[in-house]
């Protein structure tokens, strides 16, 4: 597997130095890696939308690929820092779940624990282990060091605190686990889920408490100009959408909102 | 023509992974190509913007660059996608007049309709051709395939609804094409439709049903701090700006605004 | 030295097509550096901030790096462009003390004043420099052009207008450098000033007219959740912050705000 490519995803921004000091910290040890951000606007320590957007992201990325994923809100504390190999990447996170939506999609082949010294900077600050500790482990890797030096072989990564689908008589039970920026609110219903709606023209639904009669559409263009409508996305997953508009405002919906799908 | 180089303009802001999705499918079709993010933050569906963005930046690019933009209010309808050859660049994107502005300075050699399936993702979705069409095409394009190998050439390109500038007896009638991050108010009168104002101190304008009497500068120091004053931009534009201030916010000015320059 | 890598902070934001145009113009010029962003949210001419910005950022890239500061709020006056040449860096900016953080960390072996107008773009704007003249010099040098051939050499670089930490009887006077995207509150007090305190559970600060003794932590999970507390951040300056929290917000901490620190 060649490993050229070292992505971040961290809840950092742009304004402040951080993601360039990673970068640095990489292009020091790796001068050839390609680096490319996948975002840098995860909400501060907002660890279930970091884990959706590398499961988005992740699968389209070439073989070999090295993802570090850095939303750490118990940075400095006894949580490991963790590189996790599955059939087509690697991994390189703190252990907190973040990670649980994108290896859904690609079997874990191993796990190590990230605590060989000599493959993090020399000073280890105790805010900062993006710079120190999981810049440098990503840039080790694609250079070459195999993963069984950087730890300990782990068994298994921490579950994360998301909800999954439940089926319960004629509903399915889910929740928003994503509003972008043009206003779709994502839901965790994977296409397989609803199967079975598909070939109907509208489908039920409640959002919080109220209910809702959506169209069910393959593009935003066959509803209406600014009509509500549901929709498979682009990542496999059913959102709620508004032609040319925004819905999150519109319905006032935001991640980890509760919804419900009612079969007919 | 060497054509390493992608550029991408969108809006997709980068909260969202779906501009890391595209540079994913650029590398991995096209490993070497270089990925320049010339701007994610158009507003959303504002091919107006777009269009000012793409005129402005694609001049100083390299012979033979790529640029692809996607600010595609109609993903999914029957609006094409096509690729615009000129005599120095290309340009990838849905014919919706977001290559007005840019094409005004490089002739267009040739259009063609991107509709071979196999120059795109294997799986299209009916909402991101961001990441299905447009960016396996310019990664195809920049490992060697010919234009024509695309589609259909056409004849012509789609025609933007901006307003052109008019002349009427002693007044040109233009509009606001663009509000930058400095609060710059960029009119869409070019360097020479103001030529013979040049060697006047002061200009007068009306600007939406305000009269204002302005310095007109070479540079924004010419004036007092916090002074209104006219300038020939760093394109080629009228800008009415404000030393060391925010014109924009003074004069409540905004994109699509009217405004008539008098001449004395 | 080698000088392929050549990084940008700017305060031009990502919206606008500015920054894309500075890299056109590097690329243009010397395909091959590889360019890196540091910031471009850098506050609208917030000369403080820019040079703090680059103070952290510096000191993680590799020997030879060059670095483009623009926060230019004198563009196009009289203010001198220079090169800077320290023992292990190159810095391209306007002279206006934004490199003054930086150069305390590696010390100045040259500066030249960029006057060579052959090494610039052919027409100079009067209102983008960093385009015209900062993009062009920092790609001449990493293509080999020697630093003297830029212009006549200077014997000094301007001074900032920041405070230097001062200490009066039993207290170190200073101020809020930078307030990160965390909330984070930065002082100018570095490791060393706060040397003493190291072995305290408790320092008493007083920022504007609060006074507030806080936890003096190694890690941010040594305070309790919402705790605030007292840290030597990442960068090796004192900082106020709050466990999963936003100490600014709680503060009302700002960039400038007066701090003191009182010894026991």
């Amino acid at each position: 597997m060649p490993h050229s490519i070292i992505t971040l995803t961290t809840d950092f921004g742009l304004r402040d130095p951080y993601v360039a000091e990673m970068k640095a910290v990489i292009l020091n040890i790796s001068p050839n890696t390609v680096i490319v951000d996948v975002s840098h606007e995860i909400e501060k320590f907002n660890i279930r939308m970091g884990a959706y957007t590398m499961a988005c992201a992740a699968p389209y990325f070439p073989t070999g690929t090295i993802h570090v994923a850095v939303v750490d809100p118990d940075v400095g504390t006894k949580r490991k820092a963790i590189l996790v190999q599955t059939e087509r990447a690697y991994f390189i996170e703190p252990d907190n779940g973040i990670l649980a939506l994108a290896a859904r999609k690609q079997s874990i082949k191993h796990v190590y624990e990230i605590s060989n010294r000599k493959l993090m900077l020399p000073n280890v600050s105790g805010t900062f282990h993006g710079r120190d500790i999981f810049a440098p482990a990503a840039a080790y890797l694609a250079k070459g060091v195999p993963p069984k030096e950087f730890g300990t072989e782990l068994s298994e990564i921490e579950k994360p605190a998301f909800a999954n689908v439940s089926r319960r008589a004629s509903r399915l039970i889910g929740e928003i686990i994503h509003v972008d920026g043009f206003g779709n609110v994502i839901t965790n219903f994977a296409a397989e889920d609803v199967e079975s709606m598909k070939a109907k023209v509208f489908i039920n639904i409640k959002l919080n408490d109220v209910s809702l009669k959506l169209k069910f559409c393959r593009t935003y263009g066959d509803a209406k100009k600014q009509e509500l409508l549901a929709i498979i996305g682009s990542h496999g997953f059913m959102e709620i959408s508004m032609n040319k508009d925004n819905a999150a405002q519109k319905l006032k919906a935001k991640s980890g909102d509760k919804i419900s799908l009612y079969f007919p």
